[in-house]
């Protein structure tokens, strides 16, 4: 082959991939990673056996809110209807960071979001998706979002709030009459390209400072925040084998799709190296990601294997040109 | 002694007392516990050294809301935006019940509450009570309730909304991107005497109903519900000798408090029985009642047994005119 091949592998993407981010971006990590493109298989097929090109991701950026009322549980006889209940309160905060028409109530949130490209929007248009039947696989009879946007820019090109856990009092079984002491909750801002984690955070702890009833105290801890991403897919030079390594394999042609999640190296890889990002995966819709029960399929895997092996093969019939 | 004594314990309060109160409306329970007065030591005294009455108790209504979204956690980056989120519907439910002026806005809620006579508002204002003192024991610097009324009136004769306990989604430690498939709160109602805990359910039903946001999916259970209490103070027959018992102990008269708890079954004593149930015990304000590192105080216990003997003697001094 008229190339090198260099493997990394990175197993804290979950909880933010604070160590592959430092190595990439470290002297050492920049000479040893050095490359023209960097192979990512994270995502997902748009269906089964239709390959999929990923040219966009959105970025997140993960808080948790922890309130604080008074020094110890309290006896909701004795205390209550006398002290604001901080879980009433964390009810108050969050209930105004969604309104009524999907559209995310924080000051500044969409400041610096790009709006899809009318190529963009009928690209999405012209794929084949069944709202409803999108929607009954996940046990809904219909989604909600923002007003004015189809699901998959919803899922793709929006950003969004959303809580990913609660806890307050008490949650055992039956019931324990007190005022907890405190409540506390984590949640995701999902970005997309263009999005800075940092500004949003900022946006994020100034309006919950507004939204904190007087007597309850209040900690917000940024968890991690990784930028979104957007391939420019008329400069890419990989974008042309790979759809012909995809098309072989598969006897159709890929789609270019954008995904709604994040991969937080994605960025930097072309940040640091200066390399193009190819996003080419497996994954299956009824993959259950983050749901109990995920799984990979073998079918995924050995069509990943084969299309994987052609992209290098074209790689190198083209490497001349490239 | 010219009387009978009966004991009956109760150990299901906190939970409801279903057992007492079918006991106490059985026949045979109404034959085996037939009486003139019923005394109950399951209450605080005002202050140390301060020996106290209660004529008056809250009563309860106790919930638990199930919400449900997706029909399992969702990949909050391949869905969130697309969906309503239950943990967001939660707090948009939970935020409606109670307003910035401390109201709860519960339709109807009030309808029944007996509003405090004059003399009681004099009483109340009459204690030694230190507001800054009250919160700062809990760790606060304020308090907060229902505009136009004061801590002990919020605490001993106005109704309450308060949130117990919240689930949802994911609560270790550090984050998980997920759109959870439900999200649940344990809440309760503390009431006034002549309020109904059937109605204020039904209220709370109806509440409920028109704020859960289109496709979400829910269930409300009512787990225990008991009215309050008030002893009228002109009619009562044991209230002198109960007083008189007192004087002897503290060297100083009661006081004549209401307190903000429920104890279920005494609303039961005097409807089923036809018993005067007499409130006086020997709760201290620091025993962290249904908190953390609860205890009860050895100088309470003792008082307490040197008091209950002195009331019946002096009931049975006095039981040719009681």
């Amino acid at each position: 082959m008229p190339f090198q091949i260099k493997f990394i592998t990175e197993g804290e993407e979950e909880v933010g991939g604070r160590g592959i981010e430092a190595f990439v971006n470290s002297d050492d990590g920049k000479k040893k990673l050095a490359c023209d493109c960097v192979l990512v298989s994270d995502t997902s097929m748009f269906a089964p056996g239709q390959p999929t090109i990923t040219y966009g991701l959105r970025g997140i950026v993960a808080f948790e809110l922890f309130l604080t009322g008074p020094n110890r549980d309290l006896h909701s006889g004795t205390f209550g209807g006398s002290v604001f209940n901080p879980a009433i309160a964390l009810t108050k905060i969050f209930s105004q960071f969604v309104g009524d028409n999907g559209v995310v109530k924080i000051p500044n949130f969409y400041d610096d979001v790009i709006p899809l490209t009318d190529r963009e929007t009928r690209q999405f248009a012209t794929l084949p998706f069944d709202d409803a039947l999108f929607f009954k696989k996940i046990g809904l009879t219909k989604g909600f979002g923002e007003a004015g946007f189809t699901t998959n820019e919803r899922r793709w090109a929006r950003p969004t709030f959303d809580i990913n856990g609660i806890t307050a009092g008490y949650q055992g079984e039956g019931s324990k009459t007190i005022v907890p002491s405190k409540a506390s909750a984590k949640f995701t801002c999902r970005l997309v390209p263009n999005q800075s984690p940092e500004k949003i955070a900022e946006s994020v702890r100034n309006f919950i400072a507004e939204l904190v009833p007087e007597g309850i105290s209040w900690e917000l801890v940024v968890q991690h925040g990784a930028a979104g991403m957007r391939l420019d897919l008329d400069r890419s030079r990989f974008v042309a084998p790979m759809s012909e390594a995809l098309e072989q394999t598969f006897a159709c042609p890929p789609v270019f799709t954008r995904e709604g999640g994040s991969i937080p190296i994605v960025a930097e890889f072309n940040r640091s190296l200066g390399a193009e990002v190819l996003l080419v995966g497996w994954g299956q819709d009824d993959d259950a990601l983050h749901s109990p029960n995920e799984k990979f399929s073998l079918s995924s895997f050995h069509a990943g294997i084969l299309a994987s092996a052609r992209f290098m093969a074209e790689v190198a019939r083209r490497s001349k040109t490239i």
